[in-house]
């Protein structure tokens, strides 16, 4: 047996989230069921993280096993030619077996796109979220300045997840716009659910002026999601890379 | 009664081209019934072109005749409200009622766009052609140079259109790449039925080697389609703009 670790990228838009659910369309159901095919045996695989429904990926790391003779600079075309068109395998390589692709990740970077302009875009509303009041970006980097370090990130965090911690650090969370569209890069050792949605939607308070940018080093210090702003919708979001 | 001019855009992958079908999803039928039940009468729109299935427009003009006395500044953001996500109404203006979205334009522009690399992109897979084999996008655009002018463009019309002349003038055919992302750009006081997509399937021959850029000039002249290239896709085009 040798493990594989693949770059997967996916357009989420049409996939209950990552994770297989019965009867639902996800994208690791899809990417098993391939694997199966090309493989000639059951798989089961493993990823760098589980992406909520709608959620993107650019730099999605997944591992599994196999004893395939395949070669592995074969592997991404014969996955993609069986894959449907929104998840595409980008690269292919051999691992250690002792690899895990979420316990040894040390960073994780997403990326959430908001259109910010009146009118929506049919060609972007698959990836970005469509904000019609106006946004001030420096204040959103302003209030986004507040939040790096090491943390406990509980306001942050929905309900519903087991994590024992939640304490997080993050490495770098940038607010930049280019004409109509506001891209929000975030960078940390792990982020808790839905952290990055949250954080998107309280700096989205900030930039339509509900919110000032110190309030958020009081919300961030309370601790309950209660006082964080709304959870940015999924659509924006896009796990754009994860670091070993 | 006044006329209504609207800018249009849309994604066309799931709907069976811009005309009204029978049974099918189009963007004539969605904005018909859309205006219909805004404006409280039945619509019958009139559009600068019939996009086919599959392709883009992010400036489709199109015209509608009533007397609403919705206010004019009102009108996309009412229109938006119920469309779906894939369809936009980017503008509208009120105009003279002798206007005629197409017979009165008196250029068109199309852009088509081509994802060249040998790994497909779910991002895109929607709105641009992915061709594997490296292109020369210089070959290209020399091959596009001798296209420019006024022509019999028949060898660049597919069969079942029912036009008078196979003369158009075609301005400008641009091809342009930026990374792996080949643009090709062509204006013309008209295209004939698929006209683009024919001219970009011989430009891909050309990029591919498999003709010379002189070539074409013989292709041109011999005003047959069976010499041209293959029909590009659908998906990769788009109908950037009309101008009056």
């Amino acid at each position: 047996m040798r493990a594989l670790r693949l770059v997967v990228q996916y357009d989420g838009t049409d996939y209950a989230g990552f994770q297989t659910q019965p009867d639902r369309p996800t994208i690791q159901g899809t990417l098993e069921q391939v694997a199966g095919e090309i493989l000639g045996h059951p798989v089961r695989l493993t990823a760098a993280g589980r992406t909520d429904a709608g959620v993107h990926a650019l730099g999605q790391v997944i591992t599994l096993q196999t004893d395939t003779p395949l070669p592995l600079a074969k592997v991404p075309e014969v996955f993609n030619n069986r894959l449907p068109a929104d998840i595409t395998v980008a690269a292919a390589e051999q691992v250690d077996e002792s690899f895990h692709p979420r316990f040894d990740a040390r960073r994780k970077r997403y990326s959430y796109r908001i259109l910010n302009r009146d009118i929506a875009s049919p060609f972007i509303c698959r990836y970005a979220w469509h904000v019609r009041e106006p946004l001030d970006g420096e204040a959103m980097a302003a209030a986004a300045e507040h939040l790096l370090g090491e943390h406990d990130f509980a306001t942050f965090c929905a309900g519903g997840s087991e994590v024992t911690s939640t304490v997080r650090t993050l490495y770098s969370l940038d607010v930049a716009r280019e004409r109509d569209i506001l891209e929000i890069w975030g960078e940390a050792n792990g982020f808790l659910y839905q952290m990055m949605r949250i954080i998107v939607g309280t700096l989205v308070d900030v930039g339509a002026g509900r919110l000032c940018a110190e309030e958020v080093v009081q919300i961030l210090e309370r601790g309950d999601r209660r006082y964080a702003g709304p959870t940015a919708p999924p659509h924006g979001l896009c796990l754009a890379r994860v670091i070993y």
